[in-house]
């Protein structure tokens, strides 16, 4: 067994995480069934705008129809031993609806237009209540970085 | 853009998914909650054996109450742009039910053993119905290796 290295401090994980949530374009993208019982799990990209997780996929797919019907999804960006995980409530965007700015954003950072894509296709706002950030069993205490919407102090 | 590699063939995607499943020790575990609407996503150990995903957590954890609750668990090994998806029933297993060179089988490859840790702790199988494996767009078409508890044919 590798010696595992210390746990990292509140003021270290917030600067790590917004670093990779800024620069990442990889997400895992859970949502459930509105009837429960039926969790879904995809890849999507997505791109990090003003505290908000920018998410697009076609209205008709499980994610999409999830997304609209629940309002709520939990992501993960990040390997399995650097996790970062976002959840909160989401807001389904028709895509002549989006700020061009931010679907240039998008289209740039993913390298994935959905505006070129056919008309099924929403963008999908996570406005986030909780982030969570861990690498090892060790740094499960002190993973909360967002409750309620608000990042902790550092 | 880097020249996009050609879709993997059935025969290729199904050796290359067993081969994951029985190698890798990290997994997304997607699951919800029985109220609907709240969907929950953890990074969690597995270990494959005979074609069935054994995962452990503690039955309190909100992972471990939606399993209980709802029998269903969507699971990702791999990275997001070389996924493979297991959708399934979930069983739990209190600690002392699982057969010992199960039980063995997990703490040997996870580095990690419920049975030290406290009673609160299950395994839990989770059965799959479906596997998908996919790496980009191009080979969304052909995706599902697994459906209704069945290996496609390659």
């Amino acid at each position: 067994v590798p010696p595992r290295p210390p746990a990292r401090d509140t003021a270290t994980r917030l600067a790590d995480t917004r670093r990779r949530l800024a620069t990442d374009i990889d997400a895992w993208v859970a949502t459930a069934g509105p009837d429960g019982a039926a969790p879904h799990l995809v890849p999507l990209s997505f791109v990090w705008i003003d505290d908000v997780l920018l998410l697009s996929t076609s209205g008709g797919s499980v994610t999409g129809r999830n997304l609209s019907a629940t309002g709520r999804a939990r992501v993960a960006v990040g390997p399995t031993r650097d996790v970062v995980l976002v959840e909160g409530t989401v807001e389904a965007v028709a895509l002549g609806d989006l700020p061009p700015a931010e679907a240039d954003a998008f289209a740039e950072a993913t390298g994935f237009d959905p505006r070129a894509e056919s008309d099924d296709f929403r963008y999908f706002r996570v406005r986030p209540e909780r982030v969570q950030a861990w690498r090892e069993a060790n740094e499960l205490a002190g993973r909360d970085l967002m409750r309620d919407g608000r990042w902790v102090e550092r």
